[in-house]
């Protein structure tokens, strides 16, 4: 069975910057959907902040099994109402994977009840190091004990998060900085996936090892094989007798 | 030191239901407070929906190291912006304990990222029995290892929170149905306790179980003995070299 | 790719009591062995106490993604060696499901880290209401929101355990009691879960919700998919170059 | 109340090796004693290997409220059955701190569940940044977002243990790995906490971080004010009529 996938993505610095577009140049969501589609178990569709609905319909929603979400300078242009659709349908068993400055996006911050801030550095290119804190998890299935990424912008802790529940991920930065970047969650019926790498001036979505975590994540996150059985509400006294 | 409390309550039923204004003729919020307030490290103040800021300014807000939430049939009616005061402070080192139907506030929905959402049946007078799952934690300090209330709203699970860091307390109901009745978590700086019993109908908040809970929250919730050190934002590079 | 599943019982109340071998002429690890035969995509086999090595040589252990362990009146008499064997394979990768009053057995109590001492009471033939505390999880799909089971023996809170990652079950009894009868963990690269029903007097392990649950755990425990990388030791300076 | 601390070390290091002596004339347990010896809340003794009993026995265990434990080269020389004492006495509700090397120790492995395993790189003094991970906590408090020890042992990812309740420390070396140094867990009524830093031929034990670390791990992990109340075993029928 097949998983609907929907990656979203701001696509805004593409559009502004000649730089970033240059790296990415049909948006950050399409080199993501680029890769995800090479796997036949995955049926990957794309939407961003500019489409009606932020291309977030009801329809969209109800049929995505799956979300992948990067956002930095719009966050505040994301509709509440949307956010909520996305939200409703994360609780009722969907996964999400947030990426990178999406730390800050509202669906995020809505999720994990905390602020999502952090500590950061911009533009000087360093080295970051991923270390595997849970071998054996599915998310880092096909992965080394750690891997490199040579340019990365560098985030630090304390990363303002509810402790997670698994963290699989640990990077070290060449400022010697730590963070959390590999991190889940569950609400609801649903997972919660936060992975860190993704400046968008480095072409860290065409890193071998970054590709793969998020489609572990994806295959993870997702794999809730059927709607949640769940009641709420008012319930009649002699329920026994009434089964 | 002392700790300084807030007991904040909508304080609505007591006013509209000359049945309840029996059970509880100052008000929920007194009841709790007039039990705090015999412990000399306690100082305790009271704040409603229909004071000036649900009595939650600034200057309350920030004076508290302790919340003490009561909410039913007004949540709609708490303003966001005094609801966002109050979860910043949290975030920033205070403690918050969300009784009973508070399950449903905005303060606790958003720091949970659930819907917080819950079976009920009213006013059958079901026997709940509470037993303590974490003997020795602080919160069930002088309790026996389970207390009974002979009447109360039932709760039933699935309770949708998030996994609790703490489930101290387990509840079974007349029905058969099973409740995470005591739980903790962790938010920035700041603890989240939630504490099921409560029914406005009820003299719960005279049983001295249910107080023992109340006070030893309190005691440990608040118990962040200095504000969090922790920034935030852009760091230089060669940190280091600037120390 | 299928899972090779062994399901390991101390058989010995079948043996010795008349009344048990009534309920399982074959044994427990045989009811609940033709069960998952059924199910294409697991490979089952069972082994026991009085087999050479009780059935878990290092061919076997080696060769099993997962557990099952139920256990009662013999556990000293499971070999230490035996016991680190699985251990060393659950560390590794492999997952196990503990079952009942195998919550005392040597090799839950050596995952757990606690006593894992609980109260108890036998032969009254209580009714136990199982209800599901996530759902959504894979380990309770095709479940209802809860199940019943007509007689059982009553296991009581406060059950010594390490906080579950996961409590899926949460079960009350006619007296009244508690338990957290669903629960998961992470060690090393394995997933341990604790299903409590499964009292050797009654014929729980022809239930159809509890045949589910078993069959569920499974294939989520023993999902991972390879054996993790991970290295430990002295690790030499100038690692980046080596590479 | 005073908090009664034992610290226990298996002293012999200083004992075999005059380069460690001189950093540690008196042994590392006396120089953290002396230390903890200055709070007039803490009634602290040592204890080490070469005592009878190692100098923890039924009275000396039955009497702490708290342990910190140092071994390194002598783990399997300490008893099994006063491992057992040690871990006894843990899970009916008093602290223990284990340290650097201790992370082999037999009571460690026995209250983790797992093998605690790690990497790591000796002799090379390392720099070893500490950050905060969850500022507010008591154990932090006094602690800037980070401090520095410049000669340390490097210990690296994946340090195999449970997901901690709470990571409050989390390293980086010069040689770019990551290590989650500071961590809580819960064993029954218990409190389990493990700081990274002390490698015994460096002077950590005289850095004043690391001396508040200890001395608010002693606090909170130790504050459980009275044995728990809890019971186990058998229970008869008719329980709420036997109150």
């Amino acid at each position: 069975m097949s998983i609907r996938v929907t990656v979203w993505h701001e696509y805004q610095h593409e559009l502004k910057e000649p730089a970033i577009a240059k790296v990415y140049p049909k948006g950050i969501h399409e080199a993501i959907a680029a890769h995800l589609r090479q796997n036949p178990q995955l049926e990957v569709t794309t939407a961003t902040l500019d489409q009606p609905e932020h291309g977030l319909s009801e329809a969209v929603v109800k049929n995505t099994d799956m979300f992948i979400w990067w956002g930095h300078m719009a966050h505040d242009k994301v509709a509440d109402a949307v956010v909520q659709r996305v939200y409703d349908r994360v609780l009722a068993g969907a996964g999400i994977l947030v990426l990178h400055s999406g730390h800050f996006s509202k669906i995020f911050r809505k999720l994990m009840g905390t602020s999502c801030d952090l500590k950061w550095r911009e533009y000087e290119h360093e080295r970051e190091i991923l270390w595997v804190a849970r071998p054996g998890h599915p998310i880092v299935r096909d992965l080394d004990d750690h891997f490199i990424l040579p340019h990365e912008e560098m985030y630090g802790e304390f990363f303002d998060i509810p402790e997670p529940e698994c963290t699989f991920l640990i990077s070290s930065f060449t400022g010697g900085e730590v963070f959390r970047s590999g991190c889940t969650w569950t609400r609801g019926a649903g997972r919660v996936v936060y992975f860190r790498p993704g400046h968008e001036a480095f072409p860290t979505y065409y890193d071998k090892n970054v590709l793969k975590v998020i489609e572990n994540a994806v295959q993870w996150a997702a794999a809730t094989p059927q709607p949640a059985k769940h009641t709420f509400g008012n319930r009649k006294w002699g329920w026994l007798d009434q089964k």
